[in-house]
């Protein structure tokens, strides 16, 4: 990694010393303008939802609060280095001089790239080694990278919070390499697949954390100006939105009307996911609730039926529920985006509002917003592809025994890859 | 709410894509001019402090750790919504086209409106349903909106950091209900209305997270430039003073000198709560620590002796002490800020810099600072009158015997609204 | 302490209402120019660090979470106060009124010196009073602000994120005064000295918040502009790194492979802590994926075989293991910020950037390079020379007996200091 390091990568011009030469010749009147000042505080909001946001939601499990925040830990430390080189080489790299210049939207881009393994990582929780997560780890962002130059730069779709290109990509990633993985006896260590009344405490940091910082990771690499504003607010209400179905669903679909944390703790953050294509466009704050209120009604009734369904019947065994809360609103997301960009007007955005949203010039200067919705419609596809394929590739690979992952018995317990002091177990049971 | 929204809710012109055109007309010289750029990093500390400060503030009893922080979250998702529309209603009504046009400042203004509701939610912790919160945040939220309506455009009082308007008015509002509901059996749950060691801790991050963001909660709508700054050095200096205060009065309180987990949870955030008023006036450094040092006595005090005689003698029932941490500090905030302003002069603020902190223009153009001094002291008046009618009013509709309240032996106790795990029990008794 | 800050403390420029008549003065365009836009949001990630960052790491004894979080709360909160006052002296003293003007830098200064503190309360966790905890702060803070001003102002050395000032000097500090305090029957307390399954997971918290913001803790005060951008960059990857190498070294250190939380808790920020000098300067993103390679080398071994060595043979009883966290990764960072000084060049730094970077201007226009190297190698020693003497002195006025510091039986136990609920205690064993 250092070698690689050294041979490619450098700053850029707005982290280099020679700033204050670039800032002369570009006739930029103050410093404030550093794009460092209009992206650093959104940085850090998402910096904390990937390493305190899902690590803590995977701390719920009564015996797996080590794996879950520390592997969490590890696989995102690993990843944003391997992360800033593949992004890099696909999407930064001078043509002059094979070098990448590395700023702060790279190190928003690479903790983005890494969330895509940490939900693939949720399919997983419990049931796969260190080592099999750092495998995971490498494949996964390298077909991040490849998946998101498609969209991204082939296809010239607009997806700001990375609905299809984080979330529906991570989900599918993820659950092929679960389904690939099946363990015919994982009801061996059934005791141990549930949480504790602290360890739901512990996982609702997370879910906080994510919840409260996720209109920074819908705005963090929006258009300076006007386009972050509006993705705050966009995120803001269809988080809201989500909270309030999700208690009231969860509330109602059990006999005796009492809550269920599992739901409180990820389905209140579908609205968040759901939004992450649209939160640029102008799809007004009803809009907004709209699509909070939907994909919150969607995941709550997935934990309820689709989990179940799916362990059951597809072999697919989901930890976390990333089929609930990723999969399925990040499809909604993609759809919402596609829906969105397809009916968007002059009239709605004015003139240069609408070039400027949606980018359309140089090689896409003539694209109508028709076929930009068309577009978006085939990254959609094209995630839900990468994420199918390259899990069932990796899956693969995951499923020779040398790995060294965890009897069916051993799932879920801490004891086999940490220490863990005797004397505390007793609060435990 | 989505069809209220539709109707009335828009975006405002920093955050619509004609942005680009307002900027070009008004000749502004960069996005960064952007109202998002003064307030996001505010806004999003805010935003931490009503989801994860108040919510784990509220963790610390043994048994209702659950509903702490997941009613928090449901009544404070629910309250922004309706706050958007009421504050919008009362304050940024276009009279043209009657719609209400919103940026990040109307989502800091929504989180601070909620927040009044959750200092009321403190004072009834453990004792009502989420139903009842839902009624309390519904018309604790309307309520707000006329009050601050009062305050602020028709006294034309400052209250930047809301010592009156929101931990006045919440206080008393929250009060005056939980005396309404008075329950003469509470003490069936009494066993129930303790810590334990890991609550407390699960509390102290509500606690931090609190006192590290309350400068960012003063100085978030405060002026641009150094109104914002002032703000935060009087927050910070009067928050510190007030720790060593409660440390100090918490030790030597008790024969043994020991310190209690309540005081150090509570009592160290009153130097915010008293600096909410007066935090951009030139109130100075000392100013400040003096403030801080004062609240913190009289809220520890008020722990340890006027908790327990309101309980006894006035029959309120005040779980989180909200009488100690809001209602009084609050009051010292709106006097402090009384005095402060009609002691305000030209010699210490500059011509024109007296005219920026206190708005003196259009229909108060010729205002006195003495005059000044007056209606803040009005203001007061108002928040606690609001607080206390309309606790009276919403405690009586809350008495209506439909709304699925706990038995007095419930109370406290997570098992009636939440499906809690029979085996996680053990560890908490 | 509130006579003191009548006397001596005022507003700056930028934080008081002549702010306006400043900006027309000085022909400032807008007011995002007031230096609190450029320093806020970092300001606030630092603040984070210390109260909850320094406060939950120290939580992961079994019995002395109460102690590790509150008393962190009140001598960081007392230290800032007396910060504000000595760095002033020594700083920001105007020559010609005798008054101190403070504004967000000096904020945030206060923030670093205390954190010094911090860092040598970690190696006296759990064995000293409250009281003891304030006069070695009070000291501490002294000794830092002379400390330096001798290492920033005389010796001119660059030192944004504190390797040498803070770290060095904090960690050789604590280990003095725990030296000096040796206690030969400590063992009497040992079942007190582990941790559980939860005060592990409070513990983690702090690791996080610590890991996640040390970029902020790096640039908080690193020149405008590319001086913020490039600090943020190098911090990141320096701590990226330390993760991956301590994973690697605590699981390979064990017989069986299994992961050590004390390592993952502290290693992990060994990056952090060795990037403090150099942050700033062009060390190159290898560079510093190098720096935190070595430090998180040489720290997970400090736990694994210097600590119980240094306990048993020199008799420095270092609970948190300051010495592998801060001391060693201090000088690491002197030592790489002296080098990475001295082989700086025009070629890559450009001649206006070696002279901003180094700020070689007025009395120091002429120093090259090489005598600045020279001269940050001399800040290293100032600092360990302020430890160490410092140390000695403050840890003999400790030694009297007049303290009420706990018995050796009643070490690591927060019965003495705290009300801890008897029912509460039986889940922790």
């Amino acid at each position: 990694m250092i070698i690689l390091f050294g041979v490619f990568i450098r700053y850029d011009e707005e982290s280099d010393t020679h700033w204050i030469e670039h800032r002369r010749k570009k006739n930029i009147s103050t410093n404030l303008e550093n794009d460092f000042y209009y992206r650093y505080p959104s940085f850090q909001d998402v910096h904390v939802m990937i390493f305190v946001g899902f690590g803590f939601l995977m701390t719920f499990l009564k015996r797996y609060s080590f794996g879950g925040v520390g592997f969490n830990f590890l696989i995102a430390a690993f990843g944003i280095q391997w992360a800033l080189l593949m992004q890099g080489w696909f999407h930064h790299l001078d043509e002059n001089d094979w070098k990448i210049t590395i700023g702060v939207e790279n190190l928003i881009n690479a903790d983005f790239c890494v969330a895509s393994c940490l939900i693939a990582y949720g399919a997983c929780l419990g049931k796969v080694s260190p080592v099999q997560l750092m495998v995971l780890t490498l494949f996964g962002v390298t077909l991040f990278a490849v998946e998101e130059y498609i969209i991204l730069e082939l296809l010239h779709a607009k997806d700001a919070g990375g609905s299809m290109v984080i979330h529906t990509f991570g989900a599918y990633y993820g659950l092929t390499i679960s389904w690939v993985l099946y363990r015919p006896l994982l009801s061996q260590s059934r005791h141990l697949q549930g949480s504790v009344y602290h360890s739901d405490m512990f996982a609702m940091i997370g879910t906080l954390f994510l919840w409260m910082y996720w209109p920074s990771f819908n705005s963090a690499i929006a258009d300076h100006g006007d386009g972050q504003h509006r993705a705050v607010i966009n995120t803001y209400l269809a988080l809201a939105s989500s909270v309030l179905t999700t208690f009231a669903i969860s509330s109602i679909s059990q006999n005796n009307g009492k809550l269920d944390m599992v739901h409180i703790q990820n389905a209140t953050l579908a609205g968040g996911v759901a939004m992450g294509t649209a939160s640029e466009f102008m799809i007004t704050p009803y809009g907004s609730l709209i699509v909070g209120f939907c994909s919150g009604i969607v995941s709550t009734f997935g934990y309820l039926f689709l989990t179940p369904f799916m362990e059951k019947t597809l072999k697919i065994q989901d930890t976390c529920g990333i089929h609930n809360l990723h999969a399925m609103p990040g499809v909604i997301g993609g759809i919402v985006g596609a829906i969105t960009a397809a009916s968007a007007s002059e009239s709605v955005y004015g003139k240069e509002g609408l070039i400027n949203t949606f980018d359309f010039k140089d090689a896409v200067a003539n694209r109508t917003v028709n076929i930009q919705g068309g577009y978006q419609a085939a990254g959609l596809f094209v995630a839900i592809a990468f994420g199918l394929v390259g899990g069932a590739l990796v899956g693969g690979i995951l499923k020779l025994p040398i790995w060294g992952d965890p009897a069916d018995a051993n799932c879920f317990d801490d004891d086999v890859y940490w220490e863990v002091v005797v004397g505390g177990h007793m609060m435990l049971f």
